[in-house]
């Protein structure tokens, strides 16, 4: 079998063991079916039910309530990031966002391209070229329209490493959430969602697919004018088989939720992302400032934990170190510099553990 | 190994026995990366190495000329419905839709949200629920406004089993093709057109990645005022990698196009195709009328083979001793009915020759 490596990438990112090699074994033909899952119809019976099943166990494990649907779309957050002004927006056309970093300002781009967009917060901080993010605004901060289509916000930032530790109370206004990054590492309330939206590359499976879980008298606002694969009627109406979805993207959901069900779903999912990320911030914590970590500690995020070093050359020594010691995607998104590890669900705490004894090597030799 | 059946199905459809194989091998770790392929950042050297050899091998294949980019999107040609409209037919916002199925109506649907559609022709008869296709226009059937933005055609019908012989001439217009079913399946004059799309997953790889082929010069009508996903000049400026693109769907295409390159190219791809479904027109052909051909002779395709038997109790019958002797997916769309066998690229000779055989025995036995 071929060597891994520890994969600290932020996304495309890490899968559970147990499911590559499940998908491995089947790849060639589906037990039962003598095709691929690439092949066959997503018409077809072995189709539908790995479909009905991806649904199902994200019903459970995130104990979605019967007055939502559950959707796989295409196009990722990204396109999201338009599907929900257009289809959320009217007809008061009016959106309050929470800007908490760069996803958030691109969400904010496109929803000012169907109505107007009220900033209820921003934690950006510095100037120019140096502008960055390193806190969850707190709810005193949210300056809230309570007229508002819904209010938008992202509940972990990829590139500044922060998180919200718990959702904003937004009132009657439904709450939109882009969770691409933090997407079940641990259980929410989807009642006090009225939408959320994941890529599926961080904990879901690879890129291409996109969950989508609305709130069913959401649909409604969807106007017959939208473009029919921008519209979420249509997609309800179909069961997300209005065109070909990505059925094998599809596939690697259901069997990484069946994966999260069998290891005891979100809590206990969470107690050991939250063990896991302890781990590494006790590290950068009790370095006596060697590692300087970016967010703020009430903001910090249990998926992407971002620090530096006191120099940016110490900083590529310890990344081209790690990599050649088999840690690899070590390094801070361009526009924050340093390094992030990402953890996401399937990350090994063994890994963590590793990376921690390394960095206490490196410190000691770099003191 | 897992056994595999005779896929028939109209997509997504059979992929390569050889790239399946080399799929499954390398799917826990791809050599010398130590991640699953599922697994690497859509920015990391191993994927651009793929997403650049997957450029190449369809410019190799196709000749695609220096003025044209390739793109990898999303949503597959049901979103190019809208996109193309979107971006290609300001300012005229007039453009010429040839209608010739399903899929061109749904074109056209969509072109309509944006400016006035022109129906150059279409070959549609019946009425109420009992429209149909059976052929393709002829060049002198065209009616062409010259000063529209474009013209749409879809050059394979899934469904009616239809296929444009070679493209219509549209003087000095763009030509856009819908190539979903049948890209691939010959080598095609690509300085002629001046888009092409199509969803991967018939001829190149799983549902969940769209092509796109578009001349350089066509990028420059894309308004800033589009929603950034749907703007191609987006796209080609980020070289498709925007946002993070279905990357277990190009490394696909790379692989079957890789194959397509060893195995010759696309004229010895082409003559495969036309003594496959020689192989089964004659059996339809020479059945003394018991298999009656849908489409007409001169708009006949060679990916999807549609037929009849004189009642759908006999066509039934056939199905299913068809399926329990493991030929796969023969049932004929809905809307027509009948049969249908899809012999895409992969799709093996012998697979033809076995089903005309069963074909023949059942004709003896029921004749």
């Amino acid at each position: 079998m071929e060597k891994r490596i520890y994969n600290f990438s932020a996304g495309p990112a890490i899968l559970p063991e147990e499911v590559l090699l499940e998908v491995q074994k089947d790849l060639f033909a589906l037990p039962g079916v003598g095709m691929s899952i690439m092949e066959i119809s997503h018409r077809s019976k072995p189709y539908d039910a790995i479909h009905t099943e991806a649904k199902a166990n994200l019903s459970k494990l995130l104990g979605i309530p019967d007055d939502y649907e559950i959707l796989f779309l295409q196009g990722g957050a990204s396109l999201q990031f338009s599907m929900v002004p257009l289809n959320l927006m009217p007809p008061k056309n009016k959106a309050d966002y929470i800007s908490t970093g760069s996803w958030s300002k691109k969400a904010i781009k496109e929803a000012k391209r169907v109505g107007t967009v009220n900033i209820a917060a921003t934690t950006e901080e510095g100037e120019g070229e140096h502008k960055y993010f390193k806190r969850i605004p707190k709810q005193s901060e949210l300056k809230l329209d309570p007229d508002a289509s819904y209010v938008h916000f992202t509940s972990n930032n990829t590139i500044f490493g922060t998180q919200w530790q718990t959702e904003p109370e937004v009132g009657k206004v439904s709450l939109v959430c882009d969770a691409s990054s933090d997407i079940l590492h641990k259980k929410i309330d989807v009642k006090k969602y009225g939408l959320i939206y994941a890529g599926a590359q961080k904990n879901m499976g690879p890129s291409g697919v996109t969950l989508v879980i609305i709130r069913k008298e959401l649909v409604e606002r969807s106007q017959d004018s939208l473009h029919t694969m921008l519209n979420y009627k249509i997609h309800v109406e179909n069961d997300s088989l209005y065109n070909t979805p990505t059925t094998f993207g599809v596939y690697i959901i259901m069997l990484v939720t069946r994966w999260l069900l069998k290891m005891g779903g979100l809590d206990k999912m969470y107690a050991i992302n939250k063990n896991k990320a302890d781990i590494l911030y006790r590290c950068i914590d009790e370095s006596g400032g060697y590692y300087k970590g970016h967010a703020e500690k009430d903001s910090r995020s249990l998926m992407n934990l971002t620090f530096n070093l006191s120099s940016e050359a110490l900083e590529k020594k310890l990344i081209d170190e790690a990599t050649k010691a088999g840690y690899n995607g070590l390094k801070g998104h361009r526009s924050v510099g340093g390094l992030r590890a990402s953890i996401y669900n399937a990350f090994p705490t063994k890994g963590v553990e590793d990376l921690v004894s390394f960095m206490k090597d490196f410190q000691k030799k770099n003191g």
